[in-house]
């Protein structure tokens, strides 16, 4: 963390969800002691299994959009991590509010609540989608002034400028991460998720959204959680932003050999035709990391390991798709 | 406008307001059917005047933020101008949640009543606000990431985000204004307001925000509305950008000098120390306009016209300092 204190008492939302509970974990071994906040609508109580049995960790299933009164859980916190969020991008079309509700007004009512309570570092989970189309790629943290292309990345980019806004106003000090997918343990959407899914019901037969030529970045959630880390100790500017990744991309086609290798099958595969898997999909996802290697962070895990990492998982955990 | 054909049906929101009045007379003039919307929060509807006693103009007091049935204005509409907004950029730290409601949250419901009812254009009233303390000067609409510095600012970005994703997600056709500074008839509010409205009291004293060197671009309203024509007639693109200003700036200072030579007075003049005026004042503003530029158009009128121009408005129309 920030400070060299014995113990911070730190809030983080969407405790439950995928990264969230990975960073608890991280949190609470590192001795500091965690308020989670989930209101459970995608986050999994499972991920905190282990974290629920210890002393410092205190959850509560709170919802952060309708819940006006907020305060008790922010006082006397030294950090706030808001992981909350809507955040699979595919589903905008659908919900036209969602995102905007669950990650842009979640974020304010977040802002609001460490205002009236003096707490001024908030840690900010925010997406490589804000680049939108990328014009330049691999792309940089400050290179060109993007265009939303996804409810997602509007909802996102506009969390950012809040917290920035709120930096700037009322003496707040951020520290923003736009991250590629995130791979690995308590991983419980995207590709490979949907890949699986598909595989165990019916492992001679796999349909998939566009041509499969996406080409896309993946890093391990536990090379993520250590990047945080990084990053909170190095760098202390008012605004902190970073791109997570890893410099490497792979096409889908990539990613469904190497689960179809891990799992010994064998599919057809019905691949559709267009570059893009749906409305708002990002064909080529490559973000340069050089602004956080420079503070001497490097992934340790390939996007292949990361992938087999995940379907181990998903294997282990079939109660997943059993909700 | 960007169709050929007698008549087209236009919403004009916020048509009250300084821009938004000036519009409406323009697309009166036009020949169109213009449809206006103002909750008269902050617009004045003796700007109205003239086009209330034509035959083209409805107008409805509505309030966009908190009207939930706004469907019926924007039946059967070819082209919605989005003008409506909390428009001042000093006051943010007042009320934190203000510019998130009426600019970004009124822009989706805007968006959500078009897309109901099939309407596909949009023009929307973006700010220069949104570079930000622009590391590059003058400023162009696409080289680099912004990063916020006032609720205002956060405010527009992310209401440009939402209506990118629109235009991306649901086929919407977009064109995004980003102002300076206007100036001229039925301006209400900014500096030559408030430096106006303190020397009509007392000729001999005026007490300035910051030192006094800050930098800013500002633009004639009637420039700003013949560049909005422009960019309509001549960029097609599903999204069109375009920062609006003039190639040019002058200090706060200047403006003083222009206003007291105008008025024939020579006050004491009281600057702050700081070299912003409150906080989140940029204290350089200078747009690139080459883009619109490269349409064909040019201001015609310089910084000092515009200064002098609202002076001599202000001058005629002492009732709105009586409001």
């Amino acid at each position: 963390m920030t400070e060299i204190k014995p113990q911070l008492r730190v809030v983080v939302t969407g405790c439950a969800g995928f990264i969230g509970s990975n960073l608890v974990d991280f949190l609470l071994n590192t001795g500091h002691k965690v308020i989670g906040l989930d209101n459970l609508s995608t986050g999994n109580i499972e991920n905190l299994e282990e974290a629920l049995t210890q002393k410092d960790f205190n959850f509560h299933e709170v919802d952060l959009f309708e819940n006006n009164n907020l305060d008790s859980y922010f006082k006397n916190t030294d950090l706030v991590f808001h992981f909350a969020a809507n955040a699979d991008v595919r589903y905008g079309a659908e919900h036209p509010r969602k995102d905007l509700e669950q990650n842009t007004l979640v974020t304010h009512n977040v802002l609001e609540a460490m205002r009236k309570n003096m707490v001024h570092k908030i840690v900010f989970s925010s997406t490589g989608s804000v680049y939108g189309e990328a014009p330049i790629i691999p792309t940089r943290e400050d290179s060109f002034f993007p265009v939303q292309t996804s409810l997602y990345g509007a909802s996102k980019i506009a969390a950012e400028g809040l917290i920035e806004a709120y930096c700037e106003t009322f003496g707040i000090q951020a520290w923003i991460f736009r991250f590629v997918s995130i791979l690995g343990p308590r991983y419980s959407h995207g590709h490979v998720y949907d890949f699986y899914e598909q595989l165990r019901s019916d492992p001679s037969y796999l349909k998939v959204l566009g041509n499969g030529h996406q080409k896309k970045s993946y890093l391990h959630v536990d090379d993520c959680i250590k990047a945080i880390d990084v990053a909170l100790r190095n760098s202390n500017d008012k605004i902190n932003i970073f791109n997570l990744g890893i410099d490497a991309v792979c096409e889908v086609r990539d990613s469904i050999n190497w689960i179809c290798q891990f799992l010994s099958i064998d599919p057809s595969i019905d691949f559709g035709s267009d570059a893009k898997g749906w409305i708002g999909d990002n064909p080529h996802i490559h973000l340069d990391i050089a602004r956080i290697q420079k503070l001497g962070w490097e992934p340790s895990k390939s996007i292949e390991q990361g992938v087999k990492d995940t379907i181990r998982y998903l294997q282990k955990n079939e109660w997943l798709f059993e909700k």
